[in-house]
């Protein structure tokens, strides 16, 4: 009997994986995929959960390579979702759950394929599956941590498909052949602390703040290029706790996140955010501290063999033609570009990050079908 | 034998009546005035300790007025205290304790010129004295507690003396005849949470804070007036609470105080800072709310017959002309002004609300001698 796809997402949004939680997600994919002939092994980093699972021989002429993630971002309001974020409410054809997009049904869909694959048609090869418990946070010690432990291993990948979700619309729509960068800057704006009533005696950061905020927020960092979307920054927080409103406070936090084409680098970022907070902070008298994080920097994987593979089987099980695409997040194909060759493709996101997180369930089935058609085509092509 | 005002300080420091706490303190003031003869009644309001004493005939035609308060401020890190807060050591001229001059002092000195004063040179007329447990808190059920109930009860004073702390360096160099209204509003901005790299799926509330606290910040209220300093807007705290760089928070919070003179009400302002808020989610096509909350409406007693009495007797009693000032905090007689002229003068505020809060004993003694001053002037003058 096939593996339901569906199924075992339902399972995977059960685990509480919130990054950096592994949550049982990983332990239940290693039992489920060495049941079916993989050999796994956990490859945990300073505490980061990490699942390397093979089918097949070691080094072998022919390997495919699967990536993704069983962690999940937080969820928010919880009492604002219709359904509890982990009970994996199906309704309507819809499996409502954090993560149900992004991206445990990706994961149950590749996993349920090769399984399948490898049980129906064993191929002359092997297929890797490589899942961490850490994409949503620092990143770190998750794929990167398992490419290394690969290369160390003598383990290797010829290609490699990234499960995030990349359709906007419908199932088949987008591939991913790059991603813009992505950076996050986090500020400190330090004024003086003091009683509202006596501002001479004080030094408030919070119009320094807000001035950084309106300037940076305000700015056009680009106009796009022929393969990316323009450059983006957002102020995702500011937070003060101050409780006492008739106190200045002595100190403020702002992080911001930008996500970058390839017209700029998470060095050049550096220096501008670095200038623009100098600035403010000598037109308000406060000192201003900056910590940059460089998630990634942009890449682009260039039109060729692995997008035509997949364009081509995508083709074959939808009759949809995908456009080659740049758009969205960061992903950990950051990673695996360094590895081998590497595009995205898996479901439409629906609400990802969002309160009802959910995903058409029979869209988990054709995402099995349209990765089983990959790996028939890659294996028989 | 005089009372002795530093030796009354003392015994009411060593009370511990942090708000909401009475410590014992007003019954100490109530069992030492019955002694001397005040007709002494706890109008007590949902749990908060208030007491009201009056020496003579009610409804007298010549009725002069005390009001101060006896709770204090937290003693915030008790370990940085040179001595213990509530042991009111004696130092080298100094009385050292939370409340030494935020006000025990002030109460000790009005509560002993008055008592000495009836006994010595009983006057054709009353002296009431007002005293509450909760200046320094909500103060809902305090002083404005004790006036209700004065009218109710057919009591009245003609004119009232605040003992707070009003010099700046030396006692008498300062007559508070008004104060600053003061005010606080709470903003929630509310936009659409997502994913940092969907931004056209979200509604990021973060600029539409910073444009708010930049506007308002940057506003110039008023210039001040022949009494009063200008107006201030302090934006004292924003708190969004996301912990995750790559998501657009739903919401965020924002604080403002305001401090500000007679050209102002607090509906007056509080109906400008809603047409700001308005204006920036029209803006940014989020949604704004805010509540606002006013803790007293500025207030200014002119120059006139009170003041002439107190600085008159400041000057025979001290060689020093008082400035008459509107600078500082807000204090109860924002409350007493609807009640009948009222201006504020006691000692020197060293250390107010700080660690190692103290008072100069002699300060002490010529207050009471200021007061008593205060007092022969009004009743023969």
């Amino acid at each position: 009997m096939p593996t339901d796809p569906a199924a075992l997402t339902a399972a995977l949004v059960k685990c509480p994986s919130v990054t950096p939680e592994e949550g049982g997600a990983l332990q239940l994919l290693e039992a489920t995929l060495g049941a079916a002939g993989f050999d796994c092994t956990r490859v945990d980093r300073n505490g980061t959960p990490n699942l390397f699972a093979r089918w097949g021989a070691k080094g072998a002429e022919k390997t495919f390579g699967f990536n993704g993630h069983t962690d999940v971002v937080p969820v928010g309001d919880e009492g604002a979702w219709t359904h509890p974020p982990f009970s994996a409410h199906l309704e309507e054809g819809w499996l409502y759950g954090r993560g149900a997009t992004d991206m445990k049904s990706g994961v149950a869909a590749f996993a349920a394929a090769a399984m399948d694959f490898v049980k129906d048609t064993p191929p002359d090869g092997a297929i890797i599956l490589t899942i961490t418990g850490d994409e949503e946070g620092p990143g770190r010690d998750g794929t990167i941590a398992i490419l290394d432990w690969m290369e160390q291993a003598g383990e290797r990948m010829d290609v490699c498909i990234v499960g995030e979700p990349t359709c906007p619309e419908v199932i088949g729509d987008m591939i991913k052949i790059g991603r813009r960068g992505s950076m996050t800057a986090h500020f400190e704006v330090i004024g003086k602390q003091g009683h509202s009533a006596y501002l001479h005696k004080t030094l408030n950061p919070m119009p320094a703040v807000a001035l950084l905020a309106h300037r940076l927020s305000g700015h056009t960092l680009d106009r796009g290029t022929d393969h990316f979307d323009p450059s983006t920054l957002s102020v995702t927080t500011i937070d003060t706790g101050n409780p006492a409103s008739n106190v200045i406070p002595a100190r403020t936090r702002m992080t911001v996140n930008l996500r970058f084409n390839d017209l700029h680098t998470g060095a050049s970022l550096t220096d501008w955010l670095r200038a623009e907070a100098d600035k403010v902070a000598e037109e308000t008298g406060t000192r201003i501290e900056m910590r940059p994080h460089i998630s990634g920097e942009a890449f682009l994987t260039p039109p060729g063999d692995l997008s035509d593979l997949v364009s081509g089987a995508v083709a074959k099980a939808t009759n949809r033609q995908p456009v080659l695409s740049t758009t969205g997040g960061t992903s950990d194909a950051r990673f695996v570009k360094s590895h081998c060759p590497v595009v995205e493709f898996g479901l439409v996101g629906h609400r990802m990050h969002e309160v009802d997180e959910r995903v058409w369930v029979q869209d988990i089935h054709d995402l099995k079908r349209i990765y089983t058609q990959i790996l028939t085509d890659y294996f028989t092509g």
